[in-house]
């Protein structure tokens, strides 16, 4: 590991006070990463990305004010053209996060992980391993994806059932068990629980807890059928 | 107020003729000041951001072909990481634009309102005082939010009856009244209005105004019940 | 045409290996253009564009591993601030690529059409003359757009019936039929054809092929009416 200074070049990034670098990272142009971040051995960092941005709340956020952490990318971690990481992430080992995506403060995800292009993992957030989240996802705040999870295109969750208006209750994000099936589209209401092996239908609207290993479709989203043992995932991987 | 020239290094932010900058502006790298835009005292101008950016309008926009006026930005405004904000729009005092957000020319977003990340705000749209709008929101052209307003993430606001067929038509876009709630993926068809203090619950199609002081859900959006007194916004701020 | 080299200013587009440009580019700020890129006479290159970005695919990813061609931009293409087109794209003439939005490998864009916002056309997309997709669209791998098709914002392709689980099985995009319009935040299942002419309301979710020339709404869409003579495209172009 090495420590870098200040920005040199154009076709080099501008680097942080702090910044660690592992061996043979690659940097895109135009790069900009903040204070004491670390990234580390063999990760990818594409043209015009943010690493290490330090929060900005609203003065109405329910975000935690405590200054966080360092963003700690471990090795082999991709990160996609255009992308935003905040400080006080951290990205496990061959995590990929897509182009123009957004991952915010105290979110984890795990290794050999993969966020889409344009995806939103709000602060907070849990994301396990050999996940997929698929383009133009919105994971709100303390949402939990355990391992294995699929997430299409577009999927909405959410965590406030009042909007705004009880500021003093919890925030209750989606609780995604391991190796569920999201579709795209997809809109989860607060809390909402989806169990493991558990498959909604893309254009759902999911009031209630989904069972584990049920079809769901319709808005509000109904159990449709069992999902049958040749479709578990221990059959496709 | 200063009057600042061309670029200079590559950590300094390229200004473009006639940006007027007030005291204590901060920005971070890789930022873009398109001519004769004005930055307010106290404004905080994040990486990679566009501002002032001239309008490019396809051949068969309905947009305005006038040359906007400069971006106006007042003071306490901060515009997030990969945003772009056009010329012509004006951004109240305490404004935030969020991160890789959208603001096209002649809107206006009050005082102290907060446009989420990745949200797109067309053109000619008015926003009040104090609203909230949440992550990739779409506010279509000539849409009108009133003060206080709660927009969920991904909301969706369309204005145009006959998608591109009938161009001599006019286009009607959104009206949210005073401290209404629109839920996370709600569509809003073309020229509904949603009446003070009503809430729209998350993915509602609404094809149909709705009545103040009401709830409504569903595809399409029907009346569900009333809003109770102890649920107007005057009890929770 | 004439072939440049390296980087030189931060205020000149960072011009990979062997890029062709065209008589009359004009570049905004903070340009990165990769390799082999072939820019034709009269293109406009705004602020923070990234051009013939090479593809990085994870590892589970089903879109081809070969080395794509380099990107072709016809002449008179606009490409809008902070957009991402891969290697391997093609652009036709006069097209335009709104801003933040994202363009894959190997798809074709063909002439005069428009791609709006923030959409996503992913790999191996085929996108006709004259065609005009709004705001925040996605368009899944393989999916075909025919000519002076519609999309209105949001509206969200698949192409996955089993969400990763059977990867030896084709993927099947969404086709779209000559002037067919699909309404926002409609969502596609994966492999339905819309017909010629055919109209998607708005917030539908389409689980069957649509019939040329009717009009579909709901969830799962149904057939509403007709679509009148009165209203084909022939009669409002």
């Amino acid at each position: 590991m090495s420590v870098a200074g200040g920005p040199v070049d154009p076709a080099l990034p501008r680097l942080g006070e702090g910044v660690q670098l592992g061996e043979g990272v690659t940097f895109g142009a135009y790069v900009v990463v903040h204070a004491g971040t670390s990234i580390g051995a063999g990760c990818a960092i594409e043209d015009h990305v943010t690493l290490g941005k330090p929060p900005r709340l609203s003065a109405h956020s329910q975000a935690s004010r405590a200054k966080p952490d360092a963003l700690l990318l471990d090795a082999g971690v991709s990160v996609g053209t255009g992308a935003v990481v905040f400080a006080g992430a951290k990205l496990g080992a061959g995590a990929i996060v897509g182009d123009q995506a957004y991952v915010r403060e105290r979110s984890r995800i795990g290794a050999g992980s993969v966020v889409g292009r344009g995806t939103v993992v709000d602060n907070d957030v849990t994301i396990g391993e050999r996940v997929r989240v698929q383009t133009d996802v919105y994971l709100t705040a303390r949402s939990i994806v355990e391992d294995d999870v699929f997430v299409g295109p577009r999927a909405v969750t959410t965590n406030d059932q009042t909007m705004a208006r009880h500021a003093g209750e919890e925030l209750r994000g989606a609780l995604l068990r391991r190796a569920c099936r999201v579709g795209a589209a997809a809109v989860l209401l607060p809390g909402v629980e989806v169990g493991e092996e558990a498959f909604v239908a893309a254009g759902s609207v999911v009031t209630r807890d989904v069972p584990a290993r049920t079809l769901v479709m319709g808005t509000p989203a109904r159990v449709v059928r069992a999902i049958a043992d040749a479709e578990l995932l221990e059959n496709w991987r």
